[in-house]
């Protein structure tokens, strides 16, 4: 079996300047191809030192990825440390200079002799091209017979390091080492069910023990997969869905947004919408056109904070104010009513609630909240209450709101309310 | 010196479950005291394999950091590999089992026997009591002649760590340890200055080479923060203020955002405000008020995504759109006077541009957008041009419409106009 440690090059970590992603990014990526991880190990740009963690690395693994420490600067030392490491000395690649002075040409930038650098690898290195910036990567491949040896190199950038990882490194993994057993993954996404109950639901199955259950509470989500190594897991994964219920699974498509989702059904529906915002002030519209292509069914929003904009904007009546609250089933569906007319789209959603830190004026606790909908031949309110910080209330509430149409759209149950005594929601 | 290395234990970090941030917070902290961070070093619950990152860690550094594996479960190994390091046997330390016997009490839950483990310690170690959660930390303080090694354990959940890193660790360095040198920072948060333009601007001040500036582009601001083990740096921090010109600065307080900057000025001056967003489609409402209490200042928004909304809704004039088109410094400018009528504010901002990725039906390049500010003595419109990804086209214009709304309220130069050629910006 193949064993990695991923090394992470420089000074701007270590003093707390930068947060390390690109380990957690890799190990997420070679836990996938069952790869194990044994050891992150993080050094300034010092070419004693580089050369001492990869002396460590190397005692228990056979692949050793190494991110950072390849700009152009005289503090970027991770070539040499190889180089040294290796007795391979450093030479000139003659297609990686004149590939870098085209991408120089093509952005107008000068091309700076001290650029000259990146195009110097370890001898009999395997260049590893960057598709997103100027820094190429390399890779040692040496193979004994007791060992197989792979170290790569690749920049410190993000998303460099990401492209020229999917692009480059896990194909070769997968191309040259032998005994990689990708994994099989299958998961979904829930809205409106707590993790826990959905790990109840899917420990009672009794799944057999190849199959691997992860969950990630992605607020206010939870994504499930389902992973193994040996099984068909699609058995256990339609039993698994059955059991959660579709209706409360938004997608199983891994890389869609609740947002993408419902834009879909939208779209696919020929549909328009529009949103009246309280509580959340806008991020719930936001969220929608963060998507490109919203345009295509999101028109637009009244978002009516203060009462006064809920009277004279978005034309709810003030005595339904006076007289139940501006947090209310009757002010929600108000809002959805009139801002459906008012914006002139097919369907509408409003939401109302308190988000906190305090209750302001009104006497209901923080955390109760309504979301109203309404298209053209119905409309419905819905009473929840989360007594958490305000960006959860707002986040989540939001959600709701995207699910609530959701489930309008495709004629599902709809979750039910939060009931709650008639003191807390009766006070104006 | 102090040098120090980090160490983060447990297998949901090497796996990618988990990404590790206590080491980033850390470093940062102990960067703040002068004391170098050597490495960060991680590796999963096994007992050897902590021992044998304790024992690297060692030669280089006086001062041990280690996260995680202080759980009551079977996996969590770290206060075994400590005790087997330096032959210190466990015991149980009666006063911390009683606080915790007495917290599980107070929280409502039963006291599994399990969690007695959390209260066995290496002989003649220094506790570190836990007020967020149930496992306390302890320390190992041994002084020789030539080394004074103080090594910590703290839990890997990070709300408990950091308050136990803040409550009890860092007061015991400032207290136990000699030649602590804490770094005098200052700095403050720009925008609408790339940052190499501030960075060419500081560096012809030529200031001493015991002043450290650093630069953090935190999209769309950038900060910078200057520091200084031994000099004074009030001098040298206004004279880096003066050079950038104080109206670029919109704080000094690092801990504000620029959307409590901009309520708080409003709050002070009694003023209340509006927005009337087409390509932003509600990010800057939402931004306003993800701020508790923004409702004293913020009324509401309405979000004119698609064109009849703009002219139903928010009033904007037909042939406006028509003639100049949506994305325009005409209907900028009606869209800020019609928002501050329509919702009765004191101050409107509008913004309307091409977010992309593609430019629709419009004729103009994505990134172009603009700026409307209305208020009740006089308005003004801003044309500006971004062409990046949509996500930062939509950041950057709430930024900026905050920004021109900051720069009028404090009677500053505006940011000046993107200048374009007429045959771009004068097609419909």
């Amino acid at each position: 079996m193949h064993s990695a440690a991923i090394l992470t090059i420089g000074s701007e970590v270590l003093d707390g300047r930068v947060q390390d992603t690109n380990s957690n990014f890799i190990c997420k990526k070679l836990n996938k191809l069952g790869i194990n991880v044994s050891h992150v190990l993080s050094c300034t740009d010092d070419i004693n030192e580089i050369k001492e963690l990869i002396d460590f690395a190397l005692k228990n693994n056979n692949l050793i990825i190494i991110s950072g420490g390849l700009g152009p600067t005289t503090d970027d030392l991770t070539r040499e440390a190889v180089s040294e490491y290796f007795s391979r000395p450093l030479k000139l690649d003659n297609q990686a200079l004149e590939d870098m002075k085209t991408l120089y040409a093509k952005r107008g930038r000068n091309f700076n002799p001290t650029n000259k650098k990146q195009a110097l690898f370890p001898e009999e290195s395997i260049i590893i091209k960057n598709s997103v910036g100027t820094a190429p990567g390399f890779m040692i491949d040496r193979q004994t017979s007791d060992k197989h040896l792979v170290l790569a190199c690749l920049p410190g950038v993000p998303s460099e390091l990401v492209s020229m990882y999917e692009e480059t490194l896990e194909p070769y993994y997968l191309k040259n080492l032998g005994n990689i057993q990708p994994i099989t993954i299958k998961g979904f996404k829930c809205f409106g069910m707590p993790e826990a109950q959905i790990g109840s639901i899917i420990q009672s199955l009794n799944l057999p023990e190849s199959i691997f259950v992860s969950y990630r509470a992605a607020f206010p989500q939870v994504h499930v997969a389902l992973k193994s190594y040996t099984e068909q897991i699609d058995e256990y994964y339609n039993k698994v869905m059955a059991a959660i219920g579709t209706e409360n699974i938004f997608t199983t498509n891994l890389d869609l947004s609740f947002e993408e989702i419902l834009l879909k059904l939208l779209e696919d529906r020929n549909l328009t919408i529009s949103t009246a915002e309280s509580c959340t002030g806008g991020m719930l519209s936001s969220l929608l056109t963060n998507i490109p292509g919203s345009s295509k069914s999101y028109l637009g929003s009244i978002v009516s904070y203060a009462n006064k904009v809920k009277i004279n904007t978005l034309g709810v009546d003030a005595k339904t104010i006076e007289q139940y609250g501006a947090v209310s089933k009757e002010t929600a569906l108000e809002m959805a009513i009139n801002c459906r007319k008012k914006i002139g789209s097919d369907i509408a959603l409003a939401i109302t609630g308190i988000a906190g830190p305090d209750r302001g004026s009104s006497p209901k606790p923080v955390g109760l909240y309504y979301v109203g909908y309404a298209d053209k031949d119905k409309s419905s309110v819905h009473q929840h209450f989360l007594p958490l910080k305000r960006k959860q209330i707002r986040t989540y509430s939001s959600a709701m709101a995207i699910d609530i149409a959701r489930r309008h759209i495709l004629n599902l149950a709809q979750i039910e309310d939060t009931k709650l005594p008639n003191e807390i929601i009766n006070v104006k």
